[in-house]
């Protein structure tokens, strides 16, 4: 057989295999989930019309919704032991191997099927389970409390607030979190879905992609970058403070998080849409300055970089305004992809080959051993 | 951004990176670790002599060998947090979904600086401990036994069968599992390795790169030939009945596991020193007949479709003949892999882009989103 060898680190550019879930940064469309316009679906539709998409291929009518979200309702009640598990973990752990450990943890206790007859069964048990795997660990290390997880939340979305919150969430908070969702919900052959992928190429089970593809969201260069962004922002008291430190952070060439992007070159459509999200979350809470420092970040990157927000950055106010702490936002990052991820899994199933590359050799040639008491 | 279409699914034969650790398959070499051959290696070192030259760089001297296993050896006791998740599962779970739950478990209990300053000790920490996890919950919920994994073993060979048997093991054992680990440590871009890869070039931390290795090395493809081979020959009492039942499985064209190979072309290396240990534990035990059963297989399966064993094949004969349960013999190749892993893992750190390649687009052309009364 003989190696190709691709120009370039990293595969980017590179045809990795086929998908008929999403495309990313195409002239005229920007983001799209099987042909349909991201933005038309984050104005338009529930997470779960979304999941529903991607997971069972089309978006449902009234009355599959309405099911769908029933089923997933009826999927939030945590196991005993995995409950225990999470209890073991203390407050200091990183959130996302938190919820690399709940995932693997359910595999254990939920198995899936060799043959996969059952994989959207346990599918959507993750899409149910997940904002209740990390809100019972964060409310029991953090405040105590064993948080009831088999709420009476409409929605994902909903179930997401409540269980971090211990109570009912308001509407418009309900709204914005299905908007985010939607955002994050799939994104083709970023690293997370592609080390998905490459799990489910060898006929893995469903909960090994899904906790290989937390572990590779987790990374500050995939997953992370809203929180990094709030970390940055909630330092500064005004715009004007915001623009001074970033031209400092600028001239020392320092990284800033939240802008640009892998893949698209001159925006990131899913901006817009939380950053008017962001708008009204200010007005609403009486915010006086974290959305003018965000909209000034903005502007002095475009201005000084030519870099654009990308998904990350106006999300960053948007959850904080909500009362999320910022050590959860790439956990609900998980609640949503969850969604594509699934979705990519099944697809690499249906048309599986072992995804296998070869390497470039740079190490030392042919060498003899040496025994031990010849060893310098 | 251009797409290069490549040929082929799974990006056999495609270049998707460098690496000195390994090279597979070349001609007049076989297998080789930084450049030794990996016969070499088997018949001559112990299995830390290899995760030394994996993860440091060079085979160890006799001083540095001792300071090594002294140094693994204190490393062995299992947080109590992490026996009391081990615990929760039950006997009937998948035994790679154990490895997999125990290693996320550890990293949260203790977790890689995000500088990585600190990733040989965590690597060495998972070395040390990998053996203990998956026989600690082996004894627990089979055995209803609490085994001590701070054992006296001189060795990780050692230790896994100690912990295993809670017993010290005898020495022609302990020799065997040195080969064993050693075949196993490393294979340059396979699958679970790969997805590793991808999961570090995120710049996510070691326990979320071993924990999704293990999880892709758990599916039937890639991991766990080794025991469906066990499966099989288990069934047949004599080499004639192993021979017509083969001949029938052919003729029904059904999946026979542990021969052949996605990169090797005429033999697998590894199977030459595996077979010669089988042989020996054969005579040791007063094997009637699993070894002959065997052998007839690798005959058949040559003279009727040209097809070698691999390395998994003479691994089931060998593992049964020392009293390991089949359902372990792929946590044995986890044991040993993670020093493969990490060291790519490494590799991967010190010259780093991320990996996200992109895909072929074979979904609907855009559509106009329709809205929810208007579905059909």
């Amino acid at each position: 057989m003989v190696d190709k060898k691709l120009g370039g680190a990293g595969l980017r550019g590179q045809s990795a295999g086929e998908t008929a879930l999403c495309t990313v940064g195409k002239t005229g469309s920007g983001l799209t989930y099987r042909g349909y316009d991201m933005k038309d679906l984050a104005e338009n539709a529930q997470f779960e019309e979304v999941a529903y998409l991607l997971l069972y291929g089309k978006l449902p009518t009234q009355t599959e919704l309405d099911a769908y979200k029933a089923r997933l309702k009826g999927m939030r009640a945590l196991p005993a032991a995995l409950k225990t598990v999470l209890e073991q973990i203390p407050a200091s752990a990183h959130p996302m191997d938190v919820m690399r450990t709940g995932c693997s943890m359910l595999g254990n206790l939920e198995t899936e099927a060799t043959d996969f007859s059952d994989q959207l069964d346990h599918i959507d048990r993750m899409l149910a389970t997940f904002p209740g795997i990390v809100n019972y660990w964060y409310n029991f290390s953090h405040n105590g409390i064993r948080v009831e997880t088999d709420t009476e939340a409409d929605s994902i979305a909903e179930q997401f607030l409540w269980t971090l919150h211990n109570k009912k969430p308001e509407a418009l908070h309900v709204e914005v979190m299905h908007a985010s969702l939607i955002l994050y919900a799939e994104h083709e052959f970023n690293a997370s879905t592609f080390a998905g992928r490459v799990c489910a190429s060898t006929l893995s089970d469903i909960h090994s992609v899904v906790t290989g593809a937390i572990g590779t969201l987790r990374g500050p260069l995939h997953g992370g970058a809203n929180e990094a962004a709030m970390d940055m922002i909630e330092q500064w008291k005004s715009a004007d403070e915001a623009e001074a430190a970033m031209l400092g952070m600028l001239e020392r060439k320092e990284k800033i998080m939240g802008f640009g992007h892998a893949v698209y070159r001159t925006s990131d459509p899913r901006n817009a849409v939380i950053k008017d999200w962001s708008k009204k979350l200010s007005e609403q809470v009486g915010d006086t300055h974290l959305y003018a420092v965000s909209e000034r970040c903005e502007a002095v990157m475009w201005r000084e970089k030519k870099l654009f927000c990308n998904a990350d950055f106006f999300h960053a106010s948007a959850y904080n305004f909500m009362g999320i702490p910022t050590k959860l936002f790439t956990p609900i990052f998980v609640c949503s992809r969850v969604s594509g991820w699934t979705a990519h899994a099944m697809e690499q199933r249906a048309n599986n080959r072992i995804i296998r590359p070869s390497a470039d050799y740079t190490g030392p040639e042919p060498q003899e051993f040496v025994s031990i008491e010849n060893r310098s």
